[in-house]
């Protein structure tokens, strides 16, 4: 592997869109138990279940501690490679590198830099050295050159690509204080084109109510084909989130993409019912730092969005919700050709995001 | 990665010899310091040597710990590719699996039991769990199928195997006391074909003097072609080698391989002056448990015998000495459609083996 320090865009590469098409997939067994509640025992099954379901069209390679290598081993299907990695945490679309491609076939690996979603103005763990090693080491087990970008600081989970030039992100996590503070707004725009290979960035405002990440993209709205996205909504104006998304749809609906399009936008509902934390969910959670990680009735970002595209299927968060069924059918539209796929998905918002947030496509070039 | 309960002859498999083409080499950076002198500092430049000299014609994947990885990375070539992986030392042919292979294409690793060459008995350390855990990560690396044959303790450093049905070791380490003392000769050989698809086994009786491994057979013994070996050899008979090297000359001359053949003996001369640690050398191991690990004037196991043969090269240690021109001579000889590289292994050979000892082939299949 040789590490990079040019840009990915002036060497001729890209950021393919989800829904192109994948050689396999990244993920991270879950395990710091003041993350995952009862020491990860019940978060390891949807991992399972969800990488299983990935595994039956792209090859799924989960990272694991050395601790947990047997265990995970007996509990996941042979059919996904288990390779050992020392993390932080299983956030593999944030930590795993961002992959790019050129027209000839090359792909390449982008090091962003990582500091647990805002280092030490609001961050939320310390340290964070092992998550920040992870993507170069990804790089270098698929024999994939790697762009060193440790001085900016980006997660994937904050971006998305339609595969043709346009970038969607969100304000209140670029611009958030805790990653890039000494980079204005142009010139971070000109780092996301430079580094994915784009010619639009579309910035929406906000996220999803209460999305620790500062409101990465990847909780409220995503592409589902060059022009279109779905976007997390309700109706409800007395729930918060109306007025986030509200403000996410006046920026779609005047927004003009690297192609010239306008977007068509597909609401996609919130549950019916906010997803708050139990008593006893918040038992079953380690301590970190003298403060408990999550208090009783507190709501969680859940959000339908935070769903995988993998070659043959859509992956989707359910939440014993009245919306689940309603969010199924509407990404059947939205994906006619695959199959979808809807997993029980409580325990890894628990830990703090979703299915899309835990996995990491491999374009295939 | 399936884990297998069943036995490689049984299923059609069988272990190729090393000279047959290869897909790649694993390898372990070294790292504890009570096995290499100096913090590992000078045996790492080795490594890098011996790696780079195999990577030139086959993939070398080299095992680190996540501590290590980026000094390794910064010191290895770009085309050695670097994967995270907890070990208790750097042996990677005594705790890598040995991949057999099946005529249909087939390739499956075996995952024999280790016990750092004797367990609580006679071992040269403890704890030795990672090193127990390396066959079985490999093989998912890999993607291959595991043989799980934990139960039978073996080092790939203790077989060789001419790819046609004819396994070499020795005695002295097969049926010591630390390994597998409830099983007998035949039951070891029997097993020994079993695993490795084999049918005759040639039996060394000794090993190099001094060799803390129980005198394993890839230090003394080695096929360069199927028929033909080279025997560590001197002609000092008030060398302690001396009679060792002859017992095992007279099995030989006696031996009938596999496919009926008398085995062809080429002798390659120990080097001239017996290799010593010296004061220096032993001020630079750590102490482990209260002892030191060597002491000044300790002879080391030298010799020619442990080279790794890649699809193009034959990588030899070295020891400036003056029999150094001798063994390439002959094992030019013995290899001429291969290329001789020899590299200074005096730093390897103070960790307790060489070059063999630090490498395993994965087969092309």
């Amino acid at each position: 592997m040789h590490i990079l320090h040019t840009q990915p865009k002036a060497d001729g590469f890209f950021m393919p869109a989800e829904f192109a098409p994948h050689d396999g997939c990244i993920m991270i067994w879950p395990e710091r138990s003041d993350s995952w509640r009862n020491g990860a025992y019940a978060a390891r099954n949807a991992f399972v279940k969800i990488a299983a379901a990935i595994a039956a069209s792209e090859e799924v390679t989960m990272l694991v501690s050395n601790q947990q290598y047997e265990t995970a081993r007996a509990m996941l299907p042979p059919e996904v490679r288990l390779v050992e990695c020392t993390t932080d945490d299983a956030w593999a679309r944030d930590t795993a590198p961002t992959f790019v491609l050129h027209p000839d076939g090359r792909r390449r690996g982008i090091d962003w830099g990582f500091n647990a979603w805002g280092g030490l103005t609001d961050g939320l763990y310390f340290p964070w050295d092992n998550d920040n090693h992870v993507a170069r080491k990804v790089c270098d087990l698929f024999r994939c050159d790697c762009y060193s970008m440790r001085d900016f600081i980006l997660e994937g989970g904050s971006i998305h690509s339609d595969g043709e030039g346009t970038i969607l992100t969100t304000e209140a996590c670029l611009l958030s204080k805790g990653r890039n503070p000494q980079m204005t707004k142009a010139e971070i725009t000109e780092m996301l084109c430079d580094c994915l290979g784009a010619k639009t960035v579309i910035w929406l405002p906000r996220g999803i109510y209460q999305d620790e990440t500062n409101e990465h993209v990847d909780n409220i709205c995503a592409f589902t084909e060059p022009g279109k996205v779905v976007l997390a909504w309700t109706d409800d104006k007395s729930d918060p989130q109306y007025a986030l998304s509200q403000a996410c749809l006046d920026v779609l609906e005047q927004a003009t993409d690297a192609k010239g399009r306008h977007i068509q936008v597909q609401k996609l509902p919130i549950p019916a019912k906010p997803v708050c934390m139990t008593e006893e969910e918040c038992m079953g959670l380690d301590f970190w730092d003298g403060e408990p990680t999550r208090t009783p009735g507190e709501r969680l970002a859940a959000s339908y969005v935070n769903f995988y595209i993998s070659n043959k299927s859509v992956i989707v968060p359910q939440f014993d919700d009245p919306m689940d069924a309603v969010a199924i059918k509407i990404l059947q539209n939205c994906f006619p050709t695959r199959n979808i796929v809807p997993i029980a998905a409580r325990e890894i918002l628990i830990g703090g995001g979703n299915i899309h947030c835990i996995t990491q496509q491999i374009p295939k070039n």
